[in-house]
């Protein structure tokens, strides 16, 4: 299988045990959503995508591995940045449409050099409830 | 408008503040995933759907509201089980296309009971990487 095929692995075709592929529940496109969390601080760092194949190297290579959507391409966190994820632990949620990976992160997590995807983008609150 | 329409909210058609609808990635169905997250322990709780209105609503009512997917309706956590999300902050991420919301969560976030939406859900670690 070539590192960057054109769309994310079909369900069934790659050595994610089967038993955890049974229990996903993948979007159109065969992706779940995947929380990265520095696992001792508990910050949320960032959100991807991952198919059964990126679950399966994130799960066997200490390493966290995501699809990437814009570029169509397995994309291992830190390949080119430097900035790894090391994997502690991953959990899927109760309906198998979410997974958790709590992560030891090497660096900043954001593509901005902020530590994590959230540190800039804090939202008001406030405001009439809607009429 | 109607407490329960039948799809998410057209961008534009709501209340939310054009400044953050302007900055928001949604998905094809015009919603975009929010993550729940405690905001003292730093728990991940469980990850919801939300369209512009249910972020304006989250935004101004102190209470996390999401779209849900299956119902198709308008869901303030917690409305049935008690179970609310008292919102302290909430954050977009770096790319405009996740949200993190810190809350207070009363009670279980899980519908299982579980007091988040992943604490029954580890995945083993380990096995050869992928050949």
């Amino acid at each position: 299988m070539p590192d960057s095929p054109a769309a994310p692995a079909a369900p069934g075709s790659t050595a994610l045990d089967p038993a955890v592929a049974a229990r996903l529940k993948r979007d159109p496109h065969g992706l779940v959503p995947a929380v990265a969390q520095q696992f001792d601080t508990g910050e949320v760092l960032m959100m991807g995508w991952m198919d059964d194949e990126a679950l399966h190297r994130t799960l066997t290579t200490g390493r966290c591995t995501y699809w990437s959507r814009s570029r169509s391409e397995y994309w291992v966190k830190g390949d080119t940045s430097g900035h790894l994820q090391l994997v502690k632990s991953v959990a899927l949620d109760c309906d198998g449409d979410t997974l958790l990976v709590k992560v030891d992160q090497i660096g900043a997590a954001c593509h901005t050099g902020d530590r994590t995807c959230f540190d800039a983008g804090e939202l008001a609150l406030g405001g009439s409830p809607h009429q």
